[in-house]
């Protein structure tokens, strides 16, 4: 059977499931619900223990070319110890040089060829690394376990296979080949017409230090599916995930028989950052970037005549007007503000609450009892390090921990601080890296505080003069300093229409009203698109055909028919 | 009957053509099998000019907001004096505000609303305006009057149909709705999803000076079709062909119940230029361009945040290698050299022979001898006035004869002058701007005289090592200086397998030994895609799912659905 029959019927789904938007998925969403969860889990976390060093580095072994040296600086935020794994440093030049010859047999298979050959390494993904990705990604970017399984697992996944549907719907909408006939004065012209696919060329994927696996598969698909090479540049801090990852896909393209240099791996260190130097390179066709707000407008700006695809980070606000039910809303708030100490590019911010107070079916309840009870739904969640570590888990990087400090220090002199930041025991991790969130409370008048993505569990109660000016500032944040989700509670079906529109033109994906036990910013693959486009939190979308479409071009030849 | 009713037959022929890729058209190709022709093309010429003015300029009236004064500069390449017709000269911070304010209720009509009324538009120009666009056309871009009708005419407006398929593709890919339900742990979580196509904003669009609407009309039509308001800026010298659009479109846009100031028209005059003001305005969300390379490359680089989709020019190359009939291959040549005075972006430019001659069945013909016999079949087709009026038309700019003159004197030093341009008497216009082409002879050595588009009737004949050397140095050409279309002769199977691939790769539209009526360049609506996006010649094609699918994004709202 060839692979694209092996996946099929997972392939077809998935392609229902883009079309339909239900929920669906081919994987258990929980570590538990995998096969014999046991004995994966064991093997899985052995594989994770096997990359690491002890006093002597371990040496990640990559067969790919150009190798000049060996680098490697990724501390555990559980540990706060190093890693001890030296990768390979590339000759950046002789990585695009192997990944063009690689490119054209690659290219010039089927679609279904490529597809097939991808949904293998998800599989692969799927039945052999997935805990040790998972480890990996607990040990880098700092989640939890059940985080990295399911969010940077296979939920990734899902995202990976969703960007290989619409690549296959944009290029089966090209015809191969057709007939054309037509008269030119008395005669006819017969043409038969042939239609090719090309590749842009050599795409650099930058994954992020925080959340590797989740942009960085689907744009990798992407690229892959529509005929291109890859280059990873994954963050110095996280890069175990990612070079699992290249390997997976090396192994499988070249039991395949594809060259595996269609994907490898470019390294660097934050002393000497590589990413101006890939993105400018001669060779680079295009560009996914996923990190700071800042390097993805330099990207966006610099990358032509790449083409580039960015998802960065912005200020995703709250409007809290009136609810039904104001402790389960503070539940679900204070959730959301403490998922992943808040290092998500999805974790709410700005929270807007009108200077007259929340209404709820037993009155309305004043805006400063409100900005009290928030922090004290927080406080509930983190108070017992076993829950705190499963929801907070570890803070990514020292750099959160400096800018706690600094916001909090600004936030009390400028307004009022909420809830102070403490590092809890991990209760298996003593020595990790944590933080209970900051919120502070602040006035309109101090949005040059609040007007920026503050990166780690820090949010800000932001008392408006009603509803409508709430809304009008939570939008003006959305488009001025970009915003991927938006979160409104209203009763009032006006509001929520006005809502709707004012979001949707910001470029906001907006949840309206949830409650319960799903996290608010729970991104579904095949259902919920992730980045709009429309504001400066990115420029691409997870997954819609601009995503995809402009990844190849059409070349055609055409020459008379035989009769 | 709705306008989507009413036009949903040529509709939906449109969206199999672009499947299948047939050769289809709702349109006659000839102005003669035009519907009641005589009367049609009398009434175009009398529309086309009452526009014209006398001693006192004539005023183009055009109800759109901002209106600051007026210019017109455009000079009949025809007559070679003015068309004596004044427009309004637009505040362009108003058209922005007035676009925008535009664009909600157009945005949040419905897709089969929007494709209608722009397939009114289509069907207005064809009914009521063709024939005055193509005397428009004739007295500013110089075309003959067939290719005004045709190039100009109902080809554009395939193009646009064509436009409206992709958008309406890209935007049928999105579900309007959906219910979403999933466990998490022991609750279950439906939620109801809205998805809202959203347009990027202000379109900017750029036609050029010698073929207005081929480009602009697609381009017009990819936004508007997403929900986006659009400012056409028209090259200064060819000005009235857009105006007259612009105002179908405003009038059918008002009599389907939206706002005007979606289509608006913004002049500039050659002194002082807007172009980099409007590409560069907060308010532009996306740029269309067909013009220059330098301008393009511009564009390009400068859009951001605004998409940009350019069209430019580059060298198109001819490979001449081995024929069954030289005289027919030498003709169709000729003719293509010829078309419109090879002011077209598709025109070829550089002829690569091998050294050894081309191969016939009557044995090797010396590459000189076909460096001979090619200028005089030219000469065959332009010796007769009343001929060369229909084929060569005019020339658009006095530049254009500067860059000729020029041209011809670092041939003669460089190379051999094959052909001396001269102007030849146009039958009906005996103060027509015209030239007949200029052809050089030139070594391999001399690249960097055919290393770029030489815009208008020039071409050179340069000598290679052989058939292989011919490939390589034309598709080189293609890559480093761009190109839009190509032309191989040869009756080597090998030989077209290896110049497709390398063609397709290079990104230029290959055609293969073609001879007899048909013009080499001519490009179908619906079959042949157009710019391939590949290399410096532009970066957007028509018209595939890239030129559609970034113009709108993709905004969700979700909320808990009902049990």
């Amino acid at each position: 059977m060839n692979l694209f029959e092996r996946h099929r019927t997972h392939f077809e789904g998935a392609q229902v499931a883009c079309r339909e938007r239900f929920c669906w998925s081919p994987f258990p969403d929980l570590p538990n619900k995998y096969p014999d969860t046991a004995a994966a889990q064991a093997l899985g976390l052995a594989a994770f223990q096997a990359h690491l060093g002890g006093r002597e580095p371990r040496t990640f072994s990559l067969d790919q070319p150009g190798t000049i040296g060996s680098l490697g600086e990724e501390i555990s935020p559980y540990t706060q110890t190093g890693l001890g794994i030296c990768y390979p440093k590339a000759d950046v030049d002789q990585l695009f040089a192997a990944a063009e010859s690689a490119m054209p047999i690659w290219s010039a298979a089927s679609i279904e060829t490529r597809i097939g050959v991808l949904m293998e390494v998800v599989d692969t993904i799927y039945r052999e690394h997935l805990f040790e990705i998972a480890h990996a990604v607990m040990h880098t970017a700092g989640q939890s376990f059940n985080m990295a399984y399911a969010g940077s697992g296979v939920n990734a996944l899902d995202r990976a296979i969703e960007a290989l549907v619409y690549a296959d719907q944009a290029m089966r909408s090209v015809a191969p080949t057709a007939r054309w006939e037509r008269q030119f004065g008395p005669s006819k012209i017969a043409l038969q017409k042939t239609y090719r696919l090309v590749p842009r060329g050599v795409a650099v994927c930058f994954s992020c230090a925080s959340f590797p696996t989740w942009n960085a598969w689907p744009s990798m698909m992407a690229s892959l599916a529509t005929g291109n090479a890859v280059i990873v540049k994954p963050h110095p801090a996280t890069v175990l995930p990612m070079a699992i990852t290249v390997r997976v896909f090396r192994q499988v393209l070249e039991a395949a028989g594809f060259d595996p240099n269609l994907v490898t791996l470019a390294l660097d260190t934050t002393a000497e950052p590589l990413g101006k130097l890939l993105v400018k390179h001669p060779k680079t066709a295009i560009v996914d970037f996923t990190g700071s707000a800042r390097f993805g407008q330099w990207v966006e700006q610099n990358a032509h005549p790449a083409l580039s695809f960015t998802e960065t980070a912005g200020c995703n606000t709250v409007v809290l007007e009136s609810v039904d039910d104001l402790d389960a809303v503070l539940r679900s708030l204070a959730t959301t503000l403490c998922m992943f100490s808040a290092q998500m590019c999805t974790s709410p911010q700005n929270i807007y609450i009108p200077a007259g107070g929340v209404r709820t079916p037993a009155g309305t309840v004043p805006a400063d009892e409100v900005a009290q009870r928030l922090p004290a739904a927080v406080s509930a969640l983190t108070g017992d390090p076993k829950k705190a570590a499963m929801i907070l888990a570890t803070i990514q990087s020292d750099h959160t921990l400096a800018l706690l400090r600094d916001m909090q220090s600004q936030g009390a002199q400028r307004g009022r601080v909420l809830l102070q930041p403490r590092p809890y025991t991990h209760p298996e991790f003593a020595h990790a890296r944590t933080s209970t969130p900051l919120m502070l409370q602040v006035g309109k008048s101090e949005r040059d505080l609040y007007g920026a993505e503050r990166f780690g569990p820090i949010s800000f109660v932001i008392t408006c003069d009603d509803a409508a000016d709430a809304l009008l500032q939570a939008t003006a944040d959305v488009k001025q300093f970009g915003g991927l989700t938006a979160f409104l509670y209203s009763t009032d079906e006006d509001t929520i229409a006005r809502a709707e529109v004012a979001y949707a033109r910001a470029g906001a994906q907006l949840t309206i009203n949830l409650t319960g036990a799903m996290p608010l910013n729970f991104a579904a693959a095949y259902s919920d698109y992730h980045v709009t486009g429309l504001n400066p939190a990115g420029n691409a979308s997870l997954t819609n055909l601009a995503f995809v479409a402009s990844r190849f071009c059409i070349s055609q030849s055409r020459r008379p028919a035989a009769a």
